[in-house]
């Protein structure tokens, strides 16, 4: 039983992930704005955001244990607080935590250049920014000149890319079924860092090591 | 200008190929069972079938220039016959002429396993044979577990391989506009061809090469 | 505030339905197989069984009010029990609550004929029974000749209906995003229904008077 | 065998046309803008443009025979011409010759308004002008608020009309595989028109009486 540390778990995606461990996991403490509530734990997910950088990378080297870091906009100052951290825990940092996107990210990149590229994102009306930041992320991968933004209905996610050559087209696509993917994939890395040796990782490093060796071993 | 000579060009693609040479192209000789007219040439595209190949290869050497073979279905003394032949020339071999294709059983290696996959193809409803030969590529590439063969109207071919994992789907799709992409990746592949030193080259070879750098380097 | 009686809140349905009231509408009661607790109720939804037809009917009866039927299996008593109830009050019957696929059955229906037609269901790889009633039902709906069913990761449920014409094809897709659309639409029938005169209702009936009168008004 | 007059052979649908009858028509004659070559006819079909509004109705005089006018942008005195001539024959006009893209119209019309809506439509590179014309008209039916426009590869056309509900959305896809699906139409229309009694028709008569009467029946 691998004995889970939730750090920002009022937030909505802490309580996402806290309702959807799987039956190797246990909750064994959890941190949100107002307190924290420790315990020996086997690892560490992150999903309050960076303005907590030195609480919970403090909290690692406090626990002993390996990092999830799943927020974004860090500092210089936070990214060398992590940093130091990874010197002395395994640390796994990445802005997106769906294992799909992370795949369709490396795709976009190795069709990068065959053909003119074009972007569409469909999401539930209430999603109120466009593009959304994953299509922004697809945009830069692919070199897709448009994004095409829709907003309907109770739509999860879906992302399109499609590159168009002379007589064909290749299309990827990635469609998320449900918001919890975030956490089934931060879930994932987790188990997968406490049992790497110290340093920091990118989330392409867990899929590359664990699944892929095909596709991206020649990239390390 | 390129002097291109089409060994096959009464058949279904070899026509396709003579009426949509690109502007750098021109037709120098061709071949049908009945006769060859030879010309000096730089380059053979063979859209015939595989019980010519001592023809083609005997026709190779005698013009002295790179071929290309698009033809499925060779024994063993045709491929011994090919192979002689690439000691001498540079010879591309390939049973799809697609790039799109080829870069989508590409994709679909680097997905392999990721999750249960699925693959749906859709073809006009003229199509007898089910499933396409694409689709079985697809499927030993993929990993797919099942192909559904639709056919219907006018298609000219759509091939969907879709692979599932927990909260997220990721659908690659190649979609072609017009049969006669053949016979521009036969054209491409002829162009980057006449410029390699002797030797036998796959589809692969081409797009790696060519275009893909980040993502077939590793594998060469 | 509508005053709303959850027939069946034990199950599966009944629990999403109870989550997910809309602010014009409060729970009043609710009956499980072990025990009901009665209360004035301006509507009930039933998402029970046909089983319980004989204790819902008297329900109606004794509440005195309006009734959704949202179980499928009627045997012919069960049949009578509700054309009876239906004399004293407005019932509405149907074994599919959702909006969306109540409105693909009528394009189907309209479109049936104009050329060969297949149709593609997926669903989450966790579903047993292939294909889905659904499909079934757009099968008969549209004249499809197959029914091709995809079980992949987490999909909540997509179906497609194809029809291939010269050159060009049509395809009506229907996709959920999440299952408490049944809930959602038994809501809604629910609202409409309080305010009908007596009387036994499909949910076309809903649909034509309520939404779509050019398309659906002719055949009233 | 029905004898066919194509007005406007020299231009793209004029010639797609001639060169895609079906057996049961010939062509009998033909008008450019340089030249007419009358003889007895069966229909005209008329792919040129309105200008030559004039000397087509006076052709359909002439020859004593039914008309199809697939142009567009008549003035007002070309109009009254067309009216004038439909008192004395059977005269159909229309803008799009599809019959997929007319019934996606129908379809559209019959969802306007059951939520929000967004229009998809794709075409090849070289396309200049968008949107599409018949994105226009699939705005127009389905009062959707948006049109995204891509231009990729060699795309022939699609058209994709998005409908969002509370967790479900509906789409409707018009696809084409050749750009002579234009010419099938005409074909189909102009068989249907020669045993009409005189007056003037569009394409959804032709669409409502002979195939789907379920669907259109009561708008005539």
């Amino acid at each position: 039983m691998i004995k889970l540390f939730i750090f920002g778990i009022s937030g909505k995606m802490g309580q996402i992930l806290a309702h959807s461990l799987p039956d190797d996991f246990t909750l064994s403490g959890c941190a949100c704005s107002s307190r924290i509530d420790e315990a020996p734990s086997d690892v560490i997910i992150d999903f309050s955001s960076a303005t907590a950088t030195a609480k919970v990378t403090a909290l690692a080297d406090k626990l002993n244990c390996p990092l999830v870091i799943a927020t974004t906009g860090q500092s210089d100052e936070d990214n060398r607080l992590i940093s130091e951290c990874a010197k002395h825990h395994a640390v796994l940092k990445s802005g997106n935590m769906s294992i799909g996107i992370n795949l369709l990210l490396k795709l976009c990149s190795s069709l990068k250049g065959i053909g003119r590229c074009e972007i569409i994102e469909t999401h539930h009306a209430k999603k109120k920014d466009a593009p959304s930041g994953t299509a922004l992320m697809l945009k830069a991968a692919s070199g897709a000149s448009e994004i095409h933004s829709l907003r309907l209905g109770s739509v999860v996610g879906e992302h399109k890319v499609i590159f168009g050559l002379d007589n064909e087209t290749i299309t990827l696509t990635h469609s998320a079924a449900d918001r919890k993917l975030f956490a089934d994939g931060a879930i994932k890395a987790a188990r997968w860092l406490i049992n790497q040796p110290y340093g920091l990782y990118s989330f392409d490093d867990f899929l590359m090591s664990e699944k892929h060796p095909s596709l991206f071993h020649s990239e390390r």
